[in-house]
């Protein structure tokens, strides 16, 4: 197994996350924003969409990592990212994907560096923008754990899964844009419980061989 | 079952699709959009992200449009949305992603408000900032189906699925932009083909009781 990606990339740190939890062990290849090299005919030629991260199982890429951590979940079935049953897996996804179609996408590095060459966003502007969709998210996401009632220890029941997953690297990254929290008492609770977690503890940004 | 939507919502059209394919009779409710509804104390009691759609299913109500396409793929598998083999549901997954997670979530009628009354976007701004998304998604989209070569007559052979699903209704939105089309000759040729599938035509915004 390979997986491509970057020490700050939250998506990528769902991976590591989702690797740890399911004891697979794994080559990193660290492949850096910054430096545009997800962008270098190199990386395009195993992801085409340009994006991190990748995965390599049994000499297959795969991108996007909401696609992964299914696929991962699918043909490494223990521990399971998901409940059993049909309705608890759509709250779980559902939760997961507050976190993958609600905050991440408005937020992450391209678009920011987008609002900045060609709309003149300030330094200033763009962390206000920034906020604003992370706040947006998580009172949903705090406002789905309270209405679904479906939280344990982790955000469903007492075993961590793919909306805790998806959950932590976006907190990460709130608190790197100082963005408040106090709003999400239950969200940071399960924060906090995942990150005594070696999974979810060992694999944060800054652990990684690629953190400046 | 029943479906809270509005006629003119990407991600509503996607449900709308799907349970057509399905076979599954619903009773709708039109939630208006440009009147807010989807943020009355009424709504916000059936789905308490205020985000549309919500899928009423033996009395309990799901978010989220792709959680909610596999549960409905769980519950009623026939005909399948995903491929048998967890490479292809990724590659599928992949692709319906690029739509959900890279393009939907920039160009969502809420970010356009924001930007339009946040930070003084012109409607040429609005419009410039929804073809340059469009665009960027678009090739990452083609680029995916060149890559993989699993298209067929659909974006995974021969049978219309969860690709399928969450392009077309996106395809809608960049012809309502006028996005230039022209760079996706394979995307632009599996829009065309699902088209001529009832599934797909019978259940596009204009022919909904709320079209205006």
């Amino acid at each position: 197994m390979e997986l491509y990606g970057f020490f700050r990339s939250s998506t990528s740190y769902r991976l590591r996350i989702a690797l740890a939890l399911k004891g697979i062990e794994y080559e990193a290849h660290a492949v850096s924003l910054p430096r545009m090299e997800h962008r270098s005919p190199e990386y395009l030629a195993v992801n085409p969409q340009g994006l991190l991260p990748t995965l390599v199982d049994e000499g297959r890429a795969y991108a996007q990592s909401l696609a992964i951590l299914e696929y991962l979940d699918e043909r490494y079935p223990e521990p399971p990212f998901l409940p059993d049953d049909a309705a608890g897996r759509a709250v779980v996804r559902s939760l997961a994907q507050v976190v993958a179609c609600e905050i991440h996408p408005l937020n992450n590095v391209r678009v920011l560096k987008y609002l900045q060459a060609t709309w003149n966003f300030s330094d200033a502007d763009r962390d206000a923008w920034y906020r604003h969709w992370m706040a947006e998210g998580l009172q949903k996401f705090e406002a789905t754990l309270a209405h679904e009632g479906c939280a344990g220890r982790f955000c469903f029941g007492d075993r961590p899964g793919l909306a805790d997953i998806c959950l932590v690297p976006q907190i990460f990254n709130a608190k790197r844009f100082d963005c408040p929290l106090e709003a999400y008492p239950a969200t940071l609770a399960i924060f906090g419980r995942c990150l005594e977690l070696e999974a979810f503890e060992t694999t944060q940004p800054k652990y990684q061989p690629d953190a400046f």
